[in-house]
């Protein structure tokens, strides 16, 4: 597992996402690495995140599972396509669709570990399965649609 | 419109979501309302909510669907069951299953507009569909299967 997570190859005008980029000093700073053919993820979540006391809230669980999706994706995309993460230009996924599935209620105060896999790769389209855990506990499975972000959204 | 969101009913001890909670300083505070049979509730992103400079973060939608999803679903019980929704004990919803379909990019700088209509209403889940609009642009469309809260998540 390397240092530098896959949201870190992100050039810097595509790096300020609330949930995984190293660009917005208020945001969650999601990082996502390789663990052999998965990926993972791993985040605390603060007291604020609080659903019902004692419990994350499931918007925090949606981010975290959008943002490891689209991290995933572009990883798998340029494993697919055998180029560097950091290859010019960019590659960049943004989600088309997420589902998520609350299977249990996700304590607070343990670190979250979301594992995700690539059930399908295209050119435009890679489509990630996530999970969820605390501990032991399989707390949420995710589905991640996730499309080469468009053009036009590039920042001018 | 009233100005007391279904989420004002809430009791102190369950009002601590961060994406309702009355009582939590650092979250949200979304309030839902009825308007005839739909519902809505409206938000502006601030500006750390950020995907691609510009356009408004996906955990950040998914987090404004789910929580306007569960306020729904109590509103619609409440009506459905002919009772008040300040009654006792606290009637309140939590998510098994969220989806969003991104279909638009959402614009940062506008106030965003949700509505939620009930497709099923049981006894201890109720669906409800929710469309997400910035000005005239209908940017997503969420589907959130909310369950009646298990007891034992109730706070001791």
């Amino acid at each position: 597992m390397s240092s530098k997570g896959f949201q870190d190859y992100y050039p810097d005008e595509l790096s300020h996402c609330f949930g995984c980029g190293s660009k917005n000093p208020a945001g969650h700073h999601l990082k996502s690495y390789w663990d052999g053919d998965e990926t993972v993820a791993r985040f605390t979540p603060d007291a604020a995140h609080t659903a019902i006391p004692g419990y994350v809230y499931g918007g925090l669980i949606a981010s975290l599972i959008d943002c490891h999706g689209t991290g995933t994706a572009f990883a798998v995309a340029c494993r697919a396509q055998g180029r560097a993460m950091s290859e010019d230009p960019p590659l960049r996924f943004v989600t088309a669709s997420l589902k998520v599935d609350y299977l249990a209620p996700t304590p607070m105060g343990t670190e979250l570990v979301l594992r995700g896999r690539p059930t399908e790769i295209k050119d435009r389209k890679v489509i990630v399965e996530i999970s969820l855990q605390a501990g032991d506990v399989l707390c949420a499975r995710g589905t991640v649609i996730a499309v080469k972000m468009p053009e036009n959204m590039l920042p001018g």
